[in-house]
């Protein structure tokens, strides 16, 4: 199928290779839907929520409050994932995997509070591996429900004060990068407040003795992280192509990536974020990001501004005319 | 009226400049239709082609006949550039600037042919000078006729066999920069068609004595760059946003800057091309391009996919809630 597609792609009316990185991904997205057609249904974007316990410990220069206020703003649609998510055209999910904050019944909100708040990990593991277990699962759910409304394209976002923190920490665990280097101004760090989050992540990733995947993240994880990562395995399972954003969505990818490695086959990195660590991510993971705006907001912008790329790429495939077609010389 | 963009910027639900690249788009269009509240209306695409008669010096791989052919191929919506504006919403006009091809009468063109190509290079100027002046005229009044019907964002792509080396040759006649580093592989030379195409180019370069910006448009640019070039100028008269996008088409602006530096005011630097020499032109304009993608199709492609990221921009401005109206706290 791979060569297949190659040689669709080099016989439309354009220089041999010149539509870049679009090519490569037009090539991907036939590769997941075994089809020298792909089509891209029902783009759907989840964000999911939570709170942290290691928020007590003054990791975020944000009170802990604006996790369910953004919530609020993501309901009402005045954030910057429902202006983008409007713009293109992508079905917008708000899901509380975890808000310190009851919230109404009856608005647009999917319940599936695992906690209000993860425990603090200075003190002990931010959740047990059952509970992970089941958050996992309840990611599955969640995108399979999207799946069976014919969604075959999605991308996931998150919103929880400290967040940055946990995924310094996972991107740790799992990859064996020192923390200076997992670390960085997260949502608006002066040079002081990144020092001091240094030091409490430090702290945080001698604190507990954890190897497997899973318990690496009820550990370190959030309930927001630990949900995309089962999201994520269940969308990898259904076929699905998975946009990845930034330095917190790639964090519950690389837990995601230890649970099952042919993942990666599934994944398209849109944006490189300005968030420091997110690059390092990327190698690890042996991805290349799509474009890089400088975007460091999180809620999974960087997937909802690139989707009309993705878009482009599935287009010029399907669209396009041949050579022999459009009656064009080709290359003497 | 900068700052008080950059204060409607900053005060949005997001962290302090997280929207990157974005935020500077914003703030800029927002600056050239001076106003907090900035809209794009009626996005219009215009492709020029023209001949060349450098090319019947073999500078390129491709033959003569691609380019009649290719718009032949943009007339009946196969091309790559009718993909993307169709699919962004963008309206497409191609413009004979100068095909060596009669195209039949009721064509979906528009007819400003103002010759059946140019004159060869090694042996006389492209154009005269007055036909210069007659055909960056023609650009403005192709310009004011979308103005008129209300486009205030525009862009421009090229197609002609041979202009990569009408490009690099007014690259290095505006910039200075050695002919070695303007010229690369266009539409897909090997490595010995390169070493060729550079020899001829050197040899163009220093086979007329020109100085003015006129002239050396007239003397080194194709129909379809000089027309680009007086389209440019005109948006720039008409406070249009201009988009920016590769090789050819910023060997176009080159020689608008050359007339009117403020040009610079209205451009969007869209994608940096994969052709060699394009890096070194947008450092020449201190313009920093959106993204890079790699492409190097020419057409305008760059500027159609990236629109919907310049479309971000502004709807960010617009629609996204601020802290107080959303009740968000910011950060202690």
């Amino acid at each position: 199928m791979k060569n297949a597609l190659q040689h669709k792609v080099d016989f439309k009316t354009k220089p041999l290779g010149s539509l870049g990185k679009l090519e490569d991904i037009a090539v991907k997205i036939g590769m997941i839907q075994n089809t020298l057609s792909p089509e891209l249904k029902n783009p759907t974007h989840i964000v999911f929520a939570a709170d942290h316990g290691l928020a007590d410990e003054g990791v975020s220069p944000y009170p802990k409050e604006v996790t369910y206020q953004m919530v609020m703003n993501f309901l009402s649609g005045g954030a910057a994932i429902n202006v983008f998510c409007r713009q293109n055209g992508i079905d917008l999910k708000v899901v509380d995997a975890g808000v310190d904050f009851e919230f109404p019944q009856g608005a647009n909100i999917v319940h599936a509070k695992m906690g209000r708040g993860t425990k603090n990990i200075m003190k002990e593991p931010a959740m047990t591996v059952e509970l992970c277990q089941k958050t996992l699962d309840k990611g599955r759910d969640i995108v399979n429900a999207e799946f069976k409304k014919g969604c075959n394209i999605i991308s996931f976002g998150e919103m929880g004060i400290g967040n940055t923190s946990s995924a310094s920490l996972l991107m740790n665990k799992y990859t064996g990068i020192a923390i200076e280097d997992c670390t960085g101004k997260g949502a608006g760090h002066d040079d002081e407040g990144l020092k001091r989050k240094i030091a409490i992540l430090k702290a945080a990733s001698n604190k507990h003795n954890v190897s497997s995947p899973l318990e690496i993240l009820a550990t370190y994880g959030g309930f927001e992280i630990a949900m995309m990562c089962g999201a994520m395995l269940q969308a990898k399972a259904n076929g699905m192509i998975i946009i990845v954003d930034g330095f917190i969505v790639t964090s519950a990818l690389l837990a995601a990536y230890n649970m099952d490695k042919t993942i990666l086959d599934n994944c398209i990195f849109c944006h490189c974020s300005g968030e420091k660590g997110h690059k390092a991510m990327l190698d690890y993971l042996g991805g290349v990001a799509l474009v890089d705006l400088g975007m460091r907001l999180g809620e999974g912008t960087g997937a909802a501004v690139t989707y009309p790329l993705i878009k482009s790429a599935v287009l010029f495939l399907n669209e396009m005319a041949s050579f022999e077609s459009a009656g064009v010389s080709n290359k003497e």
